[in-house]
């Protein structure tokens, strides 16, 4: 279902729409969904070129109909909860509408009613997340990282048999450009006696893709593999900012809380698994002595093309390079393909005990290194810990971020044959810590 | 504010409501808030004897006014989230106004048109959870735990300075009631070398009380200690449902996941702040070389009153038991002022680092164990982790539980010169597996 190719995907396909066609994101092979305003209440809408276009709009234009008009009705709401539970059918019908409406000249003068330049228009969570989970499904990071919290063990014997997850915050989710203040917490030193409260010292981004999930499952009922991926809508960019300090303090013995909740933020668009399945690839084989899945977990189609072809980049910018007129760094490059368990496996590990998932549902992948130093996903690898400290262009040393620090991921899905298409930007600046 | 007493807890307060008096949970002391429908769409109720009196009812009776009326609206609809986000005053008042009319003799004609045989009713989650965090306060549980996985160490050293949590699944939190179906699972065996998918051999149940947060704080700030009580709407029992060998394999490193996340049950009611608020007690003083907590978690006034007199008890009735016509029996019975950290500071811990909580958020405390075996707050603990089953007045013995099992949590808040109050059931029954 979800791995269908039509004529949306055609390299040729071009809209009417002003710019959309050399637009590096959102051409109109992309069409992803989102939820906007621009004085008026936030709805749904999709990116093409410069422009969104307003579905609560085009719901009421009378030129839908069917499952396209269903799927547009839905997302005319001020989240996009109720198009996600509808499942891939209408949400692929929309796309078709869409598709040909941004396309045919003869539309142009009746649909452009229906678009807003985004530049006047700001961007809102495209879901009420009920519930977010983090998993840890790139291998490198996890290895890297348990190299420093746990030299001796730093991959521990059930990471190649469970897609190893925990429960997030859904409360903190939000939108890419939301500012992060810096987070108080407990701190300990290796050296000292007690710990204190202040500020973090190991303020981390991570580098994770966001999973929307779109129709869920009843408690006490599973998602067999073979149908997971059609209860994944789409993906998104994920910051899992992260506080280092915090975490090695408080972690033990039931993991990250404290240290990850004060802000997760997400790229503002869903690019669509509709939008994804040119860029599907078979999941990168288990290194010759790996363990199989276990059968609940493998599917042939899955292990085939359950992977994405999706680039990956971290980019920095200090507040003395913007004053500087500087253009941001690049921290990292890596790519989707580095995980090893594959969506589905995600989905269906989720659910395998009975958890009922939700439309909306956020799961992060965890973060995605690359195997080599420049595509790792996080400043704790980066940097070795803080040991070996990144120098900007204007000689400043970066070990953790700091105050006025900009941090932007971006990602951009790429396939021989196809339009690229990308996510839109994933950022947010540091804010100095307030008191308390 | 949430500490004053007045006529409401009055022992010799009595209501017309037939049997109210006389009722050992619910009492006009009590006046517990929940969801309820009966026919009708689902909507805020409060318990008073086996009545349930319907705030939607009273809310449009014309009885009620300011701010007691602005709380009864706020209940009328299938979610008691917007009278939980009012915050403690319109709470109170509505209090003293449903006291006062359930009192008086005068007002039973009319009011009795709003009142409902509770027997007839569905109780429903009483809040949408938003978050669902559980701590891990019951330091005694903490201990005996951390033998079973952790013999060298059981008690970390970040356990006296943080109040440990972690986050849990919203989705799969359940009213009293809910079966429980036993869920499948990764299991490995110490001596195997690879894990199996299995029905979960070690289901065990966790006696913890559960927290509903009334107002909340914005993302970024905190909830200084000395205000935390105010964010507190009231407290439920709280089955924390886990399956221990599933938790054995999948917990590190990030903690707990599909071990826990299958179900969390409830009681329907939440005892309020107010109705708690002669059950306050002194915290336990910290054992002779624990140190100091950190300042912002230390408050003169929290520590004289912020842990409460509620005594807990866990029954079991295994199908056999039903079958034979016999009571269940009782497995433990321990005490709320076994938590090593109040529910303040568990409240104040958790948006330290500026994250924000939500009305209807639900904190679980964590277990809470007694320090002696009678008391203690799961089988893991009771049966020393499988090795001393417990012998049922049927012969049969028990491990860990087995299908058909039905547990049941009780709480009741007692105090010298106060009536008791109870929180109603908290049960479930256990299921067996489906296939997949």
């Amino acid at each position: 279902m979800n791995h269908i190719i039509d004529e949306t995907h055609d390299p040729a396909h071009t809209s009417w729409v002003p710019g959309a066609d050399d637009h590096a994101e959102f051409p109109i092979q992309n069409l992803p969904l989102g939820i906007f305003s621009n004085g008026a209440d936030p709805r749904g809408g999709i990116a093409i070129g410069d422009q969104i276009l307003d579905l609560a709009a085009l719901a009421q234009s009378g030129l839908l109909e069917g499952s396209a008009l269903e799927a547009a009705v839905a997302a005319s709401g001020p989240t996009l909860n109720p198009l996600l539970a509808l499942g891939p059918e209408p949400r692929r019908a929309l796309r078709r509408a869409v598709s040909t409406l941004l396309s045919d000249p003869g539309e142009q003068d009746v649909v452009s009613h229906c678009v807003h330049p985004a530049a006047a228009c700001t961007l809102h969570l495209p879901a009420t997340v009920g519930d977010y989970t983090d998993f840890y499904v790139g291998i490198h990071h996890a290895t890297n990282v348990g190299k420093v919290f746990r030299p001796d063990n730093p991959l521990l014997p059930n990471y190649k048999y469970v897609p190893i997850g925990y429960h997030g915050r859904a409360s903190s989710v939000r939108v890419s450009g939301t500012p992060l203040v810096r987070p108080l917490g407990q701190l300990k030193a290796p050296d000292a006696e007690t710990p204190v409260r202040a500020p973090t010292r190991r303020l981390d981004f991570e580098l994770e893709m966001g999973v929307w999930i779109g129709t869920g499952n009843a408690l006490g009922e599973t998602i067999p593999i073979a149908g997971a991926a059609d209860h994944v809508a789409g993906l998104s960019l994920l910051n899992d900012w992260s506080a280092r300090d915090i975490q090695a303090w408080e972690y033990q013995p039931l993991g990250p809380f404290l240290a990850k909740n004060f802000l997760t933020t997400v790229s503002p668009w869903i690019v669509t698994a509709e939008a994804l399945a040119p860029f599907r690839t078979a999941q990168p084989g288990r290194p010759e002595g790996d363990p199989a899945p276990l059968p609940y977990l493998l599917d042939a189609d899955d292990q085939a093309s359950g992977a994405f072809a999706i680039t990956l980049e971290v980019s920095l910018s200090s507040e003395a390079m913007r004053a500087a007129g500087m253009a941001p760094v690049r921290l990292s490059r890596s790519a989707a393909t580095h995980m090893y368990w594959t969506i589905a496996q995600m989905v269906t590990h989720h659910a395998s005990n009975g958890c009922d998932l939700r439309p909306g549902d956020l799961l992060g992948t965890g973060t995605i290194s690359a195997p080599a130093r420049d595509g790792f996903g996080s400043l704790l690898e980066l940097t070795r810990a803080g040991a070996e400290p990144i120098t900007l262009p204007t000689g400043e040393l970066r070990s953790f971020l700091e105050d006025g620090d900009e941090l932007t991921l971006a990602g951009r899905a790429e396939a021989t044959g196809y339009r690229s298409i990308g996510f839109g930007p994933c950022t947010g600046v540091v804010l100095p810590a307030t008191s308390a």
